[in-house]
C-alpha cells in the first residue's frame, strides 16, 4: 500500500478544510460574532498541517482501488473530527463527542442533531452547520478534487470510492473535469433554489442555509420547527420538489444538458423513483385524511414529509410521529430504499432495489426454464455479475451493521422503534426517526457510546459500507504491501 | 407442466392427511370427548377425495423441479385448510379464519396462537393441534413418502423443495429410504424426550403434548403458562437441551450413527449454531442479572429462552417482555437467524448467515488483491455459485416480504413494536414476539386480513419462499407447458 501518497492525499485534503472554514469566517465577520475566532484558529492548525504533509509529493505517485477506499474513509473522518473542533471550542456544543455527532452528521447529510435549542446559535456557527451538508452532499473528495489538481490517472478510484450507487460513472473522460460538471449542476440548482425561496419571503441566510440542506438531501435547519416555521405553501412546495430534484442521479441532468431526452424518460431508476414517491405520497395522503379533513392539506403534508424521508433529507412540516402507524411504517420502509444512485441522496439506493427485484424474477425463471441463458439488463444495459455479487454483499453487510448497531444502542434501553429507527436513519443519512427520536425530538440523551455507533452508522452509510468494512478487515494491515 | 401428476400426488396426500386425522379420533375416544366426530367428519371428506384423486396414476409421472415447488407450495395450503376443519366444526374455535391461523401455526411449527383459553381445550382437539407441530417439522411431504410409495425417480425435487435450508442432500441414494431414516432418528429422539418429562412428573399426555412441540420447533403447550406452568428446573432444563438438538441438521446425526465424529465435529453451521447460542446466553444472564438476583436463575431463564427462540420453537418459562431492551433485541436478532439448515427450525437458518459473512469477506479479499482467484467454501467444499445465487435471492425475497408484510399489518394500527415482531416472529416461525405479541399474550387481536398476512409469512417462512414466489409469479400461469 502507497502509504506515502495516503498521507500526502490527506494533507491536502485537509488543507482545503481549513480553507473552506474562512467562509463561516467570513459569515461571524458580518455579523460580529466573537465565535468566528474559532474558525480562524482550525483554519491555522489545520493550515500548518497541509504544510507539513500536503505539499512535498512523493516519488511513487501510483495508487489504486485499495487506496482509494482507505483514502476516502479516512478523509471523511479527518474532516469530521477537525470540523466538529469550531463548534467545541467556541462553546455552542459543550461535549466534544456531541458536536462530533453534529459535524458527522453534517457531512454526510444525516441531518440528526443533539441540539434541543437551534435558534440561539450563533449566525457563523449554524451556517457552517449547514455548510457541511452542501459539501458533504457532493462529497468531500470530489470537492477537493475539482479545487486542487490531483492528478488524472489517481481520481478515479478516489471518485469511485466515494459515489453512491452500484457503479460509478465518469461525465467525461478527465476526472476533474467531471467533479466540476457536477458541481457545476449542483451548484446551479442550488442558486435557482435560494432565489425562489427569497420570492417566498425568506431573507438571503435563511435561503442559504434551507438551501445548503436541501441540495445536500441533509435536513439541518435555523429554526427550532424546521421548515414548519414558515407555514407557507409555496415555502413547502418549493423544498418539495427540489428534494425530490436532488434525489435524482446527477448523470441524468448531465444527459439533459447534451438534450438526450430519451435516455432520461427512459432511465428504469428515475421511474421507479417517482413510482415510489407517487404511491408513498397516495397512500399517507388518504391515511391521513380524518387528521387533515381536506384533501388538498393532507396532500401538501404527505408530499413533503415523503420527499424528505425517500431523499434521506430529513426536514420536517408535519408531526408525523402523530400520524396512523401505516403511514409511519410507509415512511420507514422508504426510508431504507432511499434516493437514485450518483445523486445527494442517501439509502440503499432505487437501483439497487431494481436489480434485486430482477434477480429475484431471474431466479424464478431459472426454476421454471432450466437451461435457458438469462441476463439482468438495466437500462438496456446488461448487470455484470461483479455489480451483482458487489450489490449483495452491499445488502447482507448493510443488514448485519444494522442488527449489530440496534443490538448496541439497545443498552441504552429505549423502546424498539427508538433504537430501531435511530440506527435505521442514520445509516440511511435521513435524519429523524420514530418515537423518541421522532421529527420533533433529537438525539441528545442517548449515551456516548450509541453516539459513536451512530456516527459511524451515518459514515458507514455515506460511504457505502465497503471503505469501512475494508479498514476493519485484518487483511488490510496484517500483510506488508 | 404435468397438472395429472400434481392432482395425484395431492389427492394422494390428502389421503394422508385423513388417516393422520384418525389418531386424535383415537384420543377424543380415550377421553370420551364428542369433539371427537369432527375429526372422523373430515377423515371421511378426505378420504373422498383420495377416491376420487389419489388412486389413478397418470400415464405420464414425470415431473421436475417446477412441479415439486408447485405441488408442496398447494400440498402446504390443503392440508392446513382441511386441518383447520376439526377446530371449527367442534366449535372449539369459532371462526374458520382463526381456526386456519392456528392450523398453519401448527403445520409450519410456527407456534403463534389465537386462542386465549388452552386449558378448556378437549384434549383430542389439542392433541391434533400439537401433533400438527410434530407432522410439520420433519416435513407433511417427507412423511407422505415414508407411509406411501411415490416413485423414487420423483421424490427427489419434492423432497428438495420442502428441505430447509440453502442445499438438500439425501442421506442414501433412494428418497423414501432417506425419508424413512430421517423419522426414524426424529420418533427416536421424541421418545427419548416424552421419557425424560415423564420422569419429571409430566403425565403420558402433558409429555407426549410437549415433546411433539420441542421436536417440531413448534411452541404449542396444553398450558396456559406453557412450560412456565411446571416451574421445574428439571423440565426446563430437558426441554432446553432438547429444543437445540431439534435445531441441529438431522444430517449430523445420521453421521453420528456411522460413527464419522470427525465430521460432525469440524461442522462449521454446528460451531456458529452454537457459537450464537452460548453468546447471546451469556448477554443475556448478564443483562438480567438484577432481575433474577441469581446468576444460576439468571443462566436458567436465559437459555431456555434462547434455545426457544433461536430454534424457533416459542415455549417460554419468564416474560420477556420485562427484561432490559438489550436482552429483548438479542432474542428478535437471533430470531431472525433462526436454527441449522436441514432441522425441524425455522428462521433464516446458520448456514445461509456464514456463507453470506464469508462473502463479505471474499469481496474485501477481492479489492486487496484485485487478480486472485477467490472461492467461498463451506465444510471444506466449495460453495457452487447457484448455491450462492439462491441464498442472495432468498434473502432480497426474504427482507421484501418482511417490508410488505409489515406495511399491511400495520394498518391495524398497534405499535410499530407489535407490527414489526409480529411478522418478523411469523415468517422466521417462532411464535410470540415482543410488545402486544409478546410470550404472554396472543394474536386474536389482528383484523381477518393481518391474519391472512401472518398465515402466508409462516408458509413462506416454512418452505423457505420459492414455493410461493413461483406460484405468485405470471410466467407459472401464462404459458403453456
Amino acid at each position: 500500500m502507497n502509504k506515502k501518497m495516503i498521507i500526502y492525499i490527506l494533507g491536502k485534503m485537509l488543507g482545503v478544510e481549513g480553507a473552506v472554514l474562512l467562509i463561516p469566517a467570513l459569515v461571524s465577520l458580518i455579523y460580529g460574532e466573537k465565535s468566528g475566532f474559532s474558525f480562524l484558529i482550525v483554519g491555522a492548525i489545520l493550515g500548518v498541517i497541509f504544510l507539513i504533509f500536503g505539499r512535498k509529493r512523493p516519488k511513487s505517485t501510483r495508487i489504486y482501488g485499495k487506496e482509494g477506499f482507505v483514502i476516502v474513509g479516512l478523509a471523511w473522518i479527518l474532516w469530521s473530527l477537525f470540523g466538529a473542533l469550531p463548534f467545541y471550542i467556541s462553546g455552542s456544543i459543550p461535549a466534544y463527542i456531541d458536536a462530533l455527532f453534529e459535524t458527522v452528521s453534517g457531512f454526510t447529510t444525516t441531518g440528526s442533531t443533539i441540539l434541543q435549542e437551534i435558534e440561539s446559535l450563533p449566525m457563523g456557527i449554524n451556517f457552517w452547520r449547514c455548510l457541511t451538508h452542501w459539501i458533504g452532499g457532493m462529497g468531500v473528495l470530489v470537492f477537493v478534487m475539482m479545487i486542487t489538481s490531483l492528478d488524472d490517472e489517481n481520481s478515479m478510484p478516489l471518485m469511485r470510492a466515494e459515489m453512491p450507487g452500484p457503479e460509478a460513472d465518469k461525465l467525461v473522460p478527465k476526472a476533474r473535469q467531471t467533479a466540476t460538471i457536477l458541481y457545476g449542476m449542483y451548484f446551479a440548482l442550488t442558486a435557482v433554489e435560494v432565489i425562489l425561496l427569497m420570492f417566498g419571503g425568506m431573507n438571503l441566510y435563511d435561503a442559504l442555509v434551507h438551501s445548503f440542506s436541501t441540495a445536500g438531501t441533509g435536513g439541518f435547519s435555523n429554526r427550532n420547527a424546521s421548515v414548519s416555521f414558515y407555514d407557507s405553501a409555496y415555502i413547502d412546495g418549493v423544498i418539495t420538489v427540489f428534494m425530490i430534484l436532488f434525489g435524482v442521479n446527477f448523470n441524468l441532468y448531465f444527459l439533459l444538458l447534451l438534450k438526450d431526452w430519451k435516455n432520461v424518460l427512459k432511465n428504469e431508476e428515475l421511474r421507479a423513483y417517482l413510482g415510489i414517491i407517487a404511491a408513498a405520497i397516495a397512500v399517507i395522503t388518504v391515511n391521513t385524511l380524518n387528521i387533515y379533513q381536506n384533501v388538498l392539506h393532507a396532500f401538501r403534508y404527505a408530499s413533503f414529509q415523503v420527499a424528505s424521508v425517500i431523499t434521506t433529507t430529513g426536514f420536517y412540516t408535519a408531526d408525523y410521529e402523530l400520524w396512523p402507524e401505516l403511514s409511519k411504517t410507509v415512511l420507514l420502509t422508504i426510508m431504507f430504499i432511499g434516493a437514485c444512485a450518483g445523486s445527494t441522496g442517501g439509502g440503499i439506493k432505487v437501483s439497487r432495489f431494481v436489480i434485486l427485484c430482477k434477480s429475484i424474477r431471474q431466479e424464478v425463471r431459472k426454476i421454471l426454464h432450466p437451461n435457458a441463458v438469462t441476463v439482468i439488463k438495466m437500462n438496456g444495459k446488461r448487470v455484470s455479475q461483479d455489480t451483482l455479487r458487489g450489490i449483495n454483499v452491499y445488502f447482507a453487510a448493510y443488514v448485519f451493521i444494522l442488527a449489530a448497531s440496534v443490538l448496541i444502542v439497545s443498552i441504552d434501553n429505549f423502546d424498539f422503534a427508538t433504537s430501531f429507527s435511530g440506527v435505521l436513519t442514520t445509516i440511511n443519512n435521513v435524519g429523524p426517526g420514530i418515537s423518541k427520536v421522532g421529527p420533533v425530538e433529537n438525539f441528545h440523551m442517548f449515551s456516548p457510546l450509541s453516539k459513536i455507533v451512530f456516527s459511524f452508522d451515518m459514515l458507514v452509510g455515506r460511504l457505502e459500507i465497503i471503505p469501512y468494512l475494508l479498514m476493519l478487515s485484518p487483511d488490510l494491515w496484517r500483510r506488508r504491501f
